[in-house]
C-alpha cells in the first residue's frame, strides 16, 4: 500500500504578496502550504499587480518570483527582470486560456445546438421548428485558427467531444490533438474542409480581416463562426451579409468590430447571432485562475518540484 | 516505418439490410467495406426497424444480426433472439447516448456562461450587466445522477473542460472518471457538495421527483440544474418557486414536466431557463450515429475483429 512511502517531503515556504495585501491570494498561498510574511523575511514574493509598482531590487532571501500576466514582454523592457539572475522567476502563461477555450466552446455548442432559436421561444411547437437544425460536433471538422494558449486548451475539448480539428499556426508544425496542422501561409485550404471555424489567433496586420467575402462563401451553410480573439479578424460587413443571406449557419463572437457593438448594429437582432460582450474571461474568473497557480506553485515550491510556466530570462518569455 | 506491415486481412463481407432498402445504412455498409446483397445470400443482416417486420427465420448463411435499439428488451420478449445461437447478435447500445450528453452539456455551459441572458440583449452595456455572473466549469463540482450511456459519456466531457464529478449510481460502484461514485442510496449527501446537477437517470418510482424542494434548497445560488432524462425527476412546482426566489442559478431542461410544455406556463418566461424541446437526439442525428456504428462494425467483421455491443443472448442484453 502506497501509504507507507508517506507525504512529499515539504519545506517551510515564508511567502510575500505584493503589491498590497490580498486575502484570496493569500489563502492560496496557505492553501499551497506557504505562511504570508513581508517582504523582507520572503524566499518567494506573488505578484497581483503591473510592473509599474515592483520593487526596483529584491531583498537576497528571495528565490522566487512568481508575475500575474501571460506575457511579460512589458517587465523585461521595464528592466525589471535581470537576464542572469540566481532569482526563479515565472509567469502566468497559459493560466487565462482555459476561461476562453471554454467560452469559445460554449458559443459553438449553443450555435449548432440552436440556441439562439430557443432561448427566444415561449411554445414548444415553435421550440420544435429548430430540432431540425440541430447538430452535434461529433466527427464534424472544427478549424481552430491560431493555436496558442486559447487553441492549445481548446483542441482537447473539442476532441473529448469526437470532433476532428484543423489547426493553424504560423509554422505549420503539428499541434497535439489536431489531425492535421496547416502553416497560416496555407490557411486558403482550411475553409472549404471545415465544418465550423474558432478564431483564436491575436490581432496582427496579418490577421486583419482574416475572415472575409472570399473565407465565408467558401463555409457550408451550417457552418458556425465562432471569434473570442479580436473583432479585426472578421470583415463585420461581410459577415453581416453572410448571414443576411443565410449562407452560414451563424456567427457567435465575443468580440466585434467596432467594440462595443453600437445599440443599432444589425448583428444585435439578426437570428443565429450570439454575442457576448467581450467576456471569455472576467476579471472574477481571472483572480481565481491566478490564484489557483499561485497555490500549485507554492506547493511545487515547497516540494522542491519544477515550478509551472518559468520564465526564459535570456530569452525574455 | 509501419507501412510494411501491411493492411490487415478483409474479407469480403455481404450484408442485407432490413426491412426495406436505406441508402444511408447502404453508404454505411460500403463505407465498411461491405457489399448490399439480399437476405437469402448474406453473411450480415443490419436492422433498420422495430421488432414487428423481423424475419421469423433467418437463412444459414447469417452469421451476425445488428439491431437498431440501444435496448433489446423488445426483440427478446418477442422471441427473436435464441438464447443459444451461432448467431452474434449485436445491439446500438452506447450509440445514441453521446448526442444527449453534448446536449447536456451545452446546457451547462450556456446557462453558466449567462447565455440566457445575452441572447435577449440588444445592447452591450445591457449583456455587459451579466459578465459577473459568468462562470466556469474548472474546478467546479458536477453531479452526474444516473450513470449510465449518457452519464458514461458525459464525464469524460466534463473531465476535458476541468470539473469535478460526482457520479451516482445504483450500486454505488466506482464509475471511471468521477472523483466518487454514490450509490442512490445516498444521494442525499450529494446535492450540498456539488456545485450543478445534471439527470441523466431512467424515470422509474424511485426517480419520481428526485429533485424536490428539500433538494433544491441544498443546492446553491448559482446552481445550475439540467434534466436530459426525464421530466418527472423534477418536481416541476418545487423548481418553478425556487427558480422565482432565486435560490438557485438557473435551470436547463430538455425534458418537461408536462411535456409538452404549455403555451402559458411559468417556465417559458422566467429568466435562467432554458427549454429545449426533447431533442437531445433528434432523429437525424441518431440515423448518423447508427449510420456510423453499423460502418464500424462491418469493418471490424471484415476483419475477424470482436463487434461492438455484442449482446449476451442467455442474460438478455
Amino acid at each position: 500500500m502506497p501509504a507507507s512511502h508517506g507525504a512529499p517531503t515539504r519545506r517551510h515556504v515564508a511567502v510575500a504578496i505584493g503589491p498590497d495585501a490580498d486575502p484570496d491570494l493569500g489563502d492560496a498561498v496557505r492553501r499551497g502550504g506557504g505562511t504570508v510574511v513581508p517582504l523582507a523575511q520572503a524566499q518567494a514574493l506573488i505578484w497581483a499587480s503591473g510592473p509599474g509598482d515592483f520593487p526596483t531590487s529584491l531583498p537576497d532571501s528571495v528565490e522566487w518570483v512568481q508575475l500575474p500576466s501571460a506575457g511579460v514582454e512589458a517587465w523585461f523592457a521595464a528592466g525589471l527582470v535581470p537576464r542572469e539572475s540566481a532569482v526563479v522567476w515565472t509567469s502566468a502563461a497559459g493560466v487565462y486560456s482555459a476561461s476562453v477555450a471554454e467560452h469559445a466552446l460554449t458559443l459553438l455548442l449553443a450555435g449548432i445546438r440552436a440556441l439562439p432559436t430557443h432561448l427566444g421561444a415561449t411554445s414548444w411547437a415553435r421550440a420544435e421548428a429548430a430540432s431540425a437544425r440541430v447538430d452535434t460536433l461529433r466527427s464534424r471538422t472544427v478549424a481552430v485558427i491560431g493555436a496558442g494558449g486559447i487553441g492549445r486548451a481548446l483542441i482537447p475539448m473539442l476532441g473529448a467531444l469526437g470532433a476532428d480539428v484543423l489547426a493553424v499556426n504560423r509554422s505549420g508544425r503539428p499541434v497535439p490533438g489536431a489531425v492535421s496542422t496547416f502553416p497560416t501561409a496555407q490557411i486558403g485550404a482550411v475553409w472549404a474542409h471545415a465544418d465550423h471555424v474558432v478564431l483564436s489567433a491575436p490581432a496582427t496586420a496579418a490577421t486583419y480581416h482574416l475572415v472575409g467575402p472570399r473565407e465565408l462563401a467558401q463555409l457550408g451553410q451550417s457552418s458556425w463562426v465562432v471569434n473570442v480573439a479580436r473583432g479585426s479578424l472578421v470583415d463585420t460587413q461581410a459577415l453581416v451579409t453572410a448571414l443576411r443571406e443565410n449562407r452560414i449557419g451563424g456567427a457567435a463572437l465575443d468580440v466585434t468590430d467596432p467594440e462595443p457593438l453600437p445599440d443599432d448594429h444589425p448583428l444585435w437582432t439578426l437570428p443565429n447571432v450570439i454575442i457576448t460582450p467581450h467576456e471569455a474571461n472576467p476579471p472574477g474568473l481571472m483572480r481565481r485562475a491566478y490564484a489557483a497557480h499561485v497555490s500549485a506553485n507554492v506547493a511545487r515550491f515547497a516540494e522542491g518540484a519544477a515550478l509551472d510556466s518559468v520564465i526564459d530570462t535570456v530569452a525574455g518569455y
